[in-house]
């Protein structure tokens, strides 16, 4: 059965590193000595090593060590072979893009459908969605396809802003990129502000968090979510 | 003689549409009667009829009539027969998707480079740099390629904006994004702050408006540069 956390981000505001949701990890990951990362998204241009360094660190409060993806000779054997994944945030282009090119994409989905727990912040979490056309990062590389794992029957938004209604820049707003995002495709779309993540037990998924979420949907004026299960 | 005109934006707070720059527009059109206009990146899903209807109505009133690329049967002999070319605002990514789909990107590049007056702004201007993967704009259609005219030696962000020191929000700045690009490609990226824009004269591009510009260029501390002759 499908055990995922989807977070909206790693860090919230005057927190460390995953620091705001160690607890539920703690839980989620209960009988885990390991937990395989994927640090592709090396935000800000970091290096897998250096990017390994910092879950390692966020997981030896809960007693789980961290093993990178490229320290191992063939990541798809890596994956098949893990009880938990941890793909990082950072940028999604990158992230998929490396994805792409190791063919990780159907063997992550496989081993997610198969017991493997996932759990995804920000980039990490965008990938679960059919694809990644809500991203709100930079196209810093070109993908062979912006197709994702298709793990959850919508698309999300990680660190879902709302308007500012005092801002003077004429840049579009999150809501507006959305709604463009809509006019294309016909996927929904949840926009998760950070502190918020979503817990999948097989079909069911709920909203974690006390924030609500902003669901938006082709031809329907967007709504707000409440914490629980939703019904998307 | 290359001769354009790259706005960060075609509309600056509390103004109408291109309403800060109609003063230079009609010095840049002057002897122009008529520009064709080129609507597909569509903000907020606009239809091409709709998009051109504003661009028209602005033109008007310095005597310019304005018709849309899509009114032609032949899009590539559209560009190839006019003396002024404007590529509006709104999504890159369906923006870059349509001219490549219309085989449009080396016909646009040739007319601009035998004497066709260019005007973009936003995702018109983004355009005119190497590739787009500086954009800020949401990936919502896939294009087959993420090059663009290159036109000028260098990329475009549009819309740039300082971080705000006040902010509690964990998404990356404009700034990070920008410093992410240069960890995988090396090509300076020009920050352009709502209410500039660049003419290019040949080889010559010049900073105009009141405000400076921030350029990143890869290992270095990004630094403003004031309004006057570029040396990038």
């Amino acid at each position: 059965m499908k055990k995922m956390l989807i977070a909206s981000t790693s860090t919230i505001f005057g927190s460390a590193y995953l620091e705001y949701i160690l607890t539920d990890l703690a839980l989620f990951f209960k009988g885990v000595d390991e937990i395989l990362f994927i640090p592709y998204a090396r935000p800000g241009g970091i290096s897998h090593e250096d990017y390994t360094k910092i879950a390692d660190s966020a997981f030896r409060k809960i007693g789980i060590s961290v093993k990178g993806i490229h320290e191992f000779g063939d990541p798809i054997k890596a994956v098949q072979s893990s009880k938990a994944i941890f793909t990082g945030g950072g940028n999604t282009f990158v992230l998929v893009n490396a994805l792409h090119q190791n063919r990780l994409m159907p063997v992550i989905k496989k081993a997610v459908e198969s017991d493997t727990l996932y759990l995804g912040t920000s980039a990490g979490s965008n990938i679960t969605g059919v694809n990644m056309k809500t991203t709100n990062d930079m196209p810093i590389v070109y993908p062979p396809s912006f197709e994702t794992l298709g793990l959850i029957p919508f698309n999300l938004n990680p660190h879902y802003l709302d308007p500012d209604p005092n801002s003077k820049h004429k840049g579009e707003t999150r809501e507006t990129r959305i709604k463009e995002f809509l006019t294309f495709n016909n996927i929904p779309v949840l926009g998760l502000r950070e502190g918020s993540w979503l817990e999948v037990n097989g079909e069911n998924i709920s909203l974690k968090g006390k924030l609500t979420a902003r669901l938006f949907l082709k031809n329907e004026i967007a709504k707000e979510l409440t914490p629980g299960i939703l019904k998307i």
